[in-house]
């Protein structure tokens, strides 16, 4: 086997590791925890169903590259949920710092002009700038709102997550790149606490 | 939410259930068996790392959606482990025949412009004659191949599985897409085997 052929399944094989991360979601049935690997496929899917609904256009195979890759760092971070208290503020300027390194590390991995390509793509999405990161970060945040609602609830009432705090931590950040779909959701969202009161 | 986007998160959240079903081969570490889900992300990634591997120029956007959705009919026929009965002689004629069922219901989910495009990329990855779609089918023989070698042999002694099965159940078709990877992988099937002798 090639040098280069070595490295890109050494990378292959360290990304297996992201299917025993664990998600603050479950999946629709409820019946146990989501890991990032699945999520990491669910939301490229995602993409390639409901890429009409973006803001502006976007290159959907970026898109779809840059939903593949965005998890892999929580092989050594593990994945912060958005409605705990480090996810509500944001990420830490610790956890940002800690990414970044996995990044390095992982991404590294890989011959060094594919890392620089993977790392382009994922220092592209955190930057969530660009349309086409904007609609990914959007995509990403749909998924577990939806995994939540078919879940009856999911982890909203572990956390005392309210509409108005969905609205905030979620709704904004997906309206930035598909305000179609926030609409869809909020209705279902609306629809979930008032049955619930 | 418009009668398009509740078509589209139904099937969306249909597809959720893939995660549910297993294969025959297990994480890398041995912890568990893998799933459809996590192992359709795995292989995208696998895809998007080894393209220059391709025996012939493929449209790699193409080929990870391909595989994003090739999965998909599991949902209702489940995985049909390729060193089984049934995968060694190439999947049934009921198989088949139930995964065409499962296609015209999950994709029929859809708006009828994405059901039939959907169905179309699924017919031809089956179909597994174009270029696209022979790169597919070969990077989703690798990749159990690998998780099999990542934890001792996997489910191969448990099928008694010999080196020679492997080159003619896997080993062919990996060739036609992919003749390099299948040189590198062979070259750690038969270490693998000559350790256990």
């Amino acid at each position: 086997m090639t040098d280069r052929l070595s490295a890109q399944f050494a990378f292959l094989n360290e990304a297996d590791r992201l299917k025993s991360v664990l998600r603050g979601t479950t999946l629709c049935d409820g019946s146990r925890r989501e890991n990032s690997g699945e999520h990491s496929w669910h939301i490229a899917l995602y993409a390639m169903t409901l890429a009409e609904h973006a803001q502006r256009p976007v290159a959907l195979d970026r898109v779809i590259r840059m939903l593949l890759l965005h998890d892999l760092v929580e092989i050594d971070v593990g994945d912060v949920p958005i409605h705990s208290q480090d996810g509500a503020a944001h990420a830490s300027r610790e956890t940002r710092a800690a990414e970044a390194r996995a990044a390095e590390r992982i991404f590294g991995l890989l011959p060094a002009d594919q890392a620089a390509a993977f790392r382009a793509l994922w220092d592209e999405f955190e930057a969530a700038e660009s349309d086409d990161a904007v609609f990914a970060k959007s995509i990403d945040r749909v998924q577990p709102v939806m995994a939540n609602l078919e879940s009856d609830g999911g982890t909203w009432p572990e956390y005392n997550v309210t509409p108005e705090q969905l609205e905030s931590r979620v709704g904004v950040k997906v309206r930035r790149g598909a305000p179609a779909l926030w609409e869809g959701l909020k209705a279902r969202i609306d629809a979930w606490f008032a049955a619930r009161d």
